[in-house]
């Protein structure tokens, strides 16, 4: 037995999003970062790679320098998946040469560009025999896996009415648009269509589908630019129907001053309802009409094995993001085990977002767009090809 | 110098929001009850009013025997304003009649039964020197007042985004229908033309409108009838256009299981954004993106004005729904002395929600009803004569 | 049926509790205020009860003057119980003389001066056929109730543990001390030998007794005197053994600074736990080891029937601190009209701290103080004469 | 540049604490796990290493082998330092060792079996060239660094008063022995003459030396044993006199039932006052009389220094409790670089607990045991050997 090896794309020095893919990557000790491209800067690439004890030789000048050179390494030496961290731009391209090379896909959201090169990866994965995983991180939170595991037992009965709200407040204002992050999402060729749909809404809009088990098939959106001179969106509230005939609001938005990353979800249903804030992760309310409103904790009493096993510490040791984070990984490890061993390696068995939810998120960010520019309410979900 | 001598129609054993008004108007020592009509039924009338320690003399049959009586009776003794508790389908007749007697007002939102009737309320009033008061209650709590106040002075900077929301579940069943409270109301000819957002929806409205200072222009509505045979809708979702071009989410459910009485307005600004919750209501947090959270708390340090006033106890001993009722009975109270004084008695002035807060909330109640049925998304709100 | 008449000693304008008790009274519409002798200085007596609507004739230059009048009066008129709001040291002449005029008397803790005036009051209750209620305000509210009704009916288990904080800041600074309500307090000639113990302290010790329905046995004091060139004691922790064996921390401050009024208890047993906090006075937090917490809530599901008849508002529509003062009241006049009637009238039965609260409280007091001047670690708690 | 080599005494399959310490040393790429005698049981560390994908040959059967044998590898392979992560008796004997082979070493509090055994270590630590950490966990938060800082800073004023609580439920029931992590903490051959003031009184001691920067001085304490057949203590209160004469409260127990780990720290100052506890790490209070309360949030705003860089996260996306322990290593490792170049390598300048806090600690547990079974109130906090 050995760590599964992993290399990445994008995630140099001063990059946010790269240091936590690195950090849930290690925290279980199951995975080992083994090479990189750090960055589109070979210069920049190797040093950063070598601030992380890398050896030189794999720290690579370009991803496409990384797959080719990696393909040639033993078998016992080479990266088994490399994790894409850059600017939604180059998530396909980048994803698509690794799976060309038969290296296993672990990408940051959302999964491409647009979702004609959602579909183009879904029929690239029909065709070559690689794992594909996607970080929607906030699935990976113990207390959501129980809130997906009580809704799928029918604890709460039909449900009626989902509210899923995702705030912040970072770009609400111009000085803020000159920070790194910043700057390439509020850039329709780095970013794609939308900024907060795309950056934001698509997490909220997997977290209610993952936890209410239900599709969202109609919607009507009203995004906005609030800040002038931006070409792309930067709020907006998306009414929604799911499958079942439940009613749903997303609202997302990335100038509601004075918020952190309020991301929250409400279901509720015939006979009770639940509710998770992000930003108190290890708490999840249950609420009926008649009853106390119970507070199910992380580490408390008998919880879905899904979310035990997505815990590491006791009761009241506060665990975050990073081990949500560190929870995909760890499945994306297990599958990876399992492909190796020629068991049953689907994302679903393992519980990690894959191509199927890439599609309906770039599905989603498109609809939105066009959805919001239309006078007419209702839109329907379309996740085929424009 | 006496108390200011109060009537009410409605309100008889049972009814819930006669007693809270009876105790909203006793609690400040300003005014007396001194005579009722408080059922349809004059036996039921004349028990309720007797167990509330009034002669049997004024315990009216009727609300019509009641104001012919009362007009009669010596100016130090008859009753200065009546109070009207009943179902919304009485509102307007009984404030017609006392209006044509000469008595003040104070009536349960909403208004009246429709626009046509709010318009008319108007008319009557132009023509008749009495005052109107309307009791959205939720106008009355002292931190409100400082949002309002942090609002106009320009501290939260240009207002952006309005998010108000108001879910209960008491209605999530059909076994909930049964209460005196929940018949009357999802009756169309007691109630109207619809239940949530005439009985909670027409509040959050009103308290939007009220802190931010700004009018809903437009509106495109989603409006739900999630209980099955239920005539009028159970919940809903409304965006809304405000006057400045801010953008708003006004969510109203009575379906929302396990809520309580959840209303809870947060306005977003350039600068600041502020939060508000009814059922913690001596908080309000005022957030900024590079500052820490400010809890501001009713009893602590400076508040403007209005709100020092509108608060009876020192900080850390909460204040609550009664007293935010009582303090719009004592600006009413203030506002008929100020009549009997020949001085300023408008509502403005004494910060009472009056016939111009009635019209709007009436017109609020038709235009959602109304954009709900379309498939066109926006709708601009009409406030004039259907 | 009438309403019950009631006269206060004390609370002239500008009195902070002098209204509340007013307006305590009036809440419920089962008291009237008929007469007061509202200051020591006979015109601003007058001036005062002019301000709540009484006429000139029952606004007496004193105390004495009001017993005198008062009981010449006839009997539908004159008052039937007198309600003391003055500093401490003339709780007990006030209502040593209304005793002996036949008046009933509620009265404002700490009951009286010192112990040995306590065990003269209950000589007195012994010989005089009159009731004596005790204004252990936050007895009054409903999750208290509930919380004493859990406790009794061995919800909890045997009590292992219980920790009562009252905490406040507003005694914090010298320049704190110019205030009307803090210059007695730090007063020894009207306070009494504790500022903070004999002011809040014994709400916390009064407190935990009613709920947890156990007595203080011993108890181990550590009582300061932060603030310099103060006389009495501003801060202090109790630790307590109670009479099963149970053990109890007791922490009381006014120097806590930025506390506003944080009262809370904690009472731990075997199988559960009880959480309550003054500050969200309509939640009571139920725990136990493996089960979700449990957030029972005023007007949520069953309740015990005392908390029940203590609510006056639905679920979610806050009640505060008046409202539970007005609980006092209520049950006082619930009392008094058992007392005439000829019903069981005593304290027990109405749930009105009284005369055994009264001598227990001023107990506390003084042996706190006692315990706090001494290097020996445990104290009996001792209730009779010094 | 390499990672710093980690082996580690204790912690196999099944031990709760070995895992979390093996998690805080990888999150950050900057240590690396090379050996280990993970149990007593030889058969058992070799498969709990090689479950850590360690080579068989770096899985040792015991402590004494494996220094041994590490020293003698070559300097380009063994490893830097030990962490020791067994029940207390072993605490001793294992850092001995490794001191006296060159090993640094962190170890798991408390520091060892005695204030004796702490003393020695400290004299060997004086005679060896080796860094001595001490995992008081909770120090590593980022609130806490800030909290600090502040005190530090002045911004609270002269402190006042402390009180720190650490509750937690684990223990409350006979049936909660039987567990792994129970049962050695209750054996006083195993655990020392203290289960709950060793295990987090201990905890919550330092943490209120470490950021209100002030000793104990004197102790008054009453420890408990709540649960019948214990040998040791499950509950206590300790009344604390401070260096600078204020005063302070520390209650610990593991019998309050409900409490998952409660710990919670509030510091009062003569101006401002602040409150944190860990179960929501990332807020820091801070409150004064007469200005709005202040949540200041990990990554929001100017936070100092030592706060910035233990945070890995932007504003809003939790860390929690491993991260923290995360830090105590980061620092750790930061600290053995230090010392490798020949730079300043002391414990204060790294921020990493060391000797003092060890014998600080070790002689809070002795001393309060010795001060509960005393009737008299005050006791010096003695640090010199016994």
């Amino acid at each position: 037995m050995r760590k599964i090896r992993m290399g990445m794309v994008g995630g140099g020095s001063g990059a946010f999003i790269g240091a936590l893919h690195r950090m849930a990557a290690a925290l279980d000790g199951e995975i080992e970062l083994v090479c990189g491209a750090f960055s589109s800067d070979a210069q920049r690439s190797k040093s950063s790679g070598q601030a992380m004890y890398l050896p030189a030789d794999r720290c690579y000048d370009s991803y496409q320098q990384m797959f080719e050179q990696e393909s040639q390494l033993s078998a016992d030496k080479r990266m088994d998946f490399v994790a894409i961290v850059t600017p939604n731009h180059l998530h396909f391209p980048v994803a698509k040469m690794a799976i060309e090379y038969g290296f296993h896909v672990m990408s940051d959201k959302p999964a491409t560009f647009n979702l004609n090169e959602a579909i183009a990866l879904k029929t690239l994965l029909e065709n070559h025999d690689v794992l594909y995983g996607l970080t929607h991180t906030y699935n990976g939170y113990p207390m959501i896996k129980q809130a997906k595991h009580m809704v799928a037992c029918g604890e709460l009965g039909q449900i009626r009415k989902v509210v899923v709200e995702y705030s912040q407040g970072w770009l609400a204002s111009k000085a803020d648009e000159t920070s790194k992050q910043a700057s390439w999402r509020l850039d329709p060729k780095l970013s794609g269509i939308s900024c907060c749909m795309g950056d934001i809404g698509v997490h909220a809009a997997n977290l209610l589908e993952y936890v209410a088990g239900l599709n969202i098939e109609y919607l009507c959106a009203d995004l906005n630019t609030t800040v002038e001179d931006r070409q792309l969106d930067d709020d907006g509230t998306v009414l929604l129907k799911l499958t079942n005939g439940a009613k749903g609001v997303l609202m997302a938005s990335q100038i509601c001053i004075g918020e952190e990353n309020n991301l929250r979800l409400r279901i509720y249903g015939e006979n009770k309802s639940i509710d998770w804030s992000q930003m108190e992760p290890n708490t999840l309310w249950l609420r009926s009409n008649n009853q106390p409103t119970q507070m199910l904790r992380a580490g408390v009493g008998d919880l879905c094995s899904s979310a035990m096993t997505a815990m590491r510490t006791p009761a009241g040791h506060p665990e975050g993001y990073i081990e949500a984070f560190a929870n995909l990984y760890l499945n994306f490890a297990k599958q990876i085990r399992a492909f190796h061993a020629g068991e049953d390696s689907s994302n679903e068995t393992h519980d990690v977002p894959g191509i199927e939810q890439a599609i309906r998120g770039m599905a989603f960010i498109e609809q939105t767009v066009i959805a919001s520019k239309s006078n007419t309410k209702w839109h329907a979900m379309n996740i085929s090809e424009s």
